[in-house]
């Protein structure tokens, strides 16, 4: 069994990766609670499967277990991550700190809060698509809410920006020559999308259909 | 027609800079590009007030400079922040990493991700406000879109959850002894709705209301 982690400052930004690589030898035991049925959990797994990381997938009817454990989750909201007693919510509160732990943040601090640039785009975006993650109509929260003339509009504007920022960084990837956090973010909007049935068509974003199709591989490989 | 450009440093500025500030010898020049109607640019415009760090003030006007400077915004919004020839977009990226430069983040990458799940909570109901970051529809970008009733039950929602984090935490902030940047985001999004003339009572949340009355007392004396 994995053991309770070591807890780096993130001012330690510039030196974390390298000394990840060879201090990874305490992370805490991970619970990710969720329910069978929402889209939110998803992009948090994705960032597990990429690592590699073992964590206890724990489903959540929304029937029967919600209303017992709403009140313990910090956002009334799940998914939560729980580990070393710390229950922490929010999609990309939880996926940024993972990445940070599983080395899929940027190298630097700047290279950080332009991924965090990006992940404030498709937050947004998957707000306005999916609506609130609080929605009290428990039957709207896996549901598109918006119409499909502005669904084109939302996906095309994420898709410029991302493909713009993939033309300039030139390695497939959002910042740097390896996969982020973000990146699988950005997979995932447009994945979840496909999953509802509507026809989400890259074609026009070249770079952003290439990233796509990577991630897809790795997803299947690491499935595997 | 003003441009994004690269930041020139003049000597005379320069040495200036160093003058002023003791430590922090190495901080890049800021500059921050903002319309001067928009809400958004506030709680940047805090950040920077409380960490008492100066910076270049740029407000652009919708009408007649914002189409000549949107293509080089990198996600077609403003505020911007430019340094070290870096731009950078989005809100609470912005915020984020302004935080970790100034001290105003947590303590510990636990706390971070605890602040970055409240931040999750905040981006969120200000979206669902305010509306969309990247609205078409111009004249919408500094309204409230959402009407009173659920507005009242966004804004319960909001001070709810921070009211049982300060509850929790005891020491006037959500977490730590000192004010951080989602302390001043809380405060700021509370300020926006006054400020549009909404009745927000905070009686039922008294460490909120605390919190809130703490943080106004701060700005003023910062603006002094």
């Amino acid at each position: 069994m994995i053991k309770l982690g070591l807890i780096k400052r993130k001012e330690d930004n510039e030196n974390r990766h390298c000394a990840e690589m060879t201090i990874n030898i305490l992370l805490p035991k991970f619970k990710l609670y969720n329910f069978n049925d929402q889209r939110n959990g998803k992009l948090v797994k994705l960032i597990f499967k990429t690592a590699n990381i073992p964590y206890e997938d724990i489903s959540i009817s929304r029937k029967e277990q919600w209303n017992a454990i709403k009140n313990e989750t910090p956002l009334g909201t799940l998914p939560i991550l729980e580990m070393d007693g710390v229950k922490l919510g929010g999609q990309t509160a939880i996926c940024r700190h993972l990445a940070w732990r599983f080395g899929l943040s940027g190298q630097s601090a700047t290279s950080d809060a332009l991924l965090d640039m990006f992940a404030d785009l498709l937050l947004e975006a998957q707000i306005l698509v999916f609506g609130p993650t609080d929605d009290n109509n428990d039957s709207n929260t896996n549901i598109i809410i918006v119409d499909d003339i502005n669904l084109e509009k939302i996906c095309d504007r994420v898709a410029s920006i991302i493909e713009k920022q993939l033309i300039k960084n030139n390695t497939s990837y959002l910042i740097g020559e390896q996969v982020t956090w973000v990146d699988l973010m950005t997979y995932i909007f447009f994945s979840s999308l496909m999953d509802h049935g509507k026809n989400i068509n890259l074609d026009k974003h070249p770079s952003v259909k290439n990233m796509y199709k990577k991630i897809s591989q790795l997803e299947l490989k690491n499935c595997a």
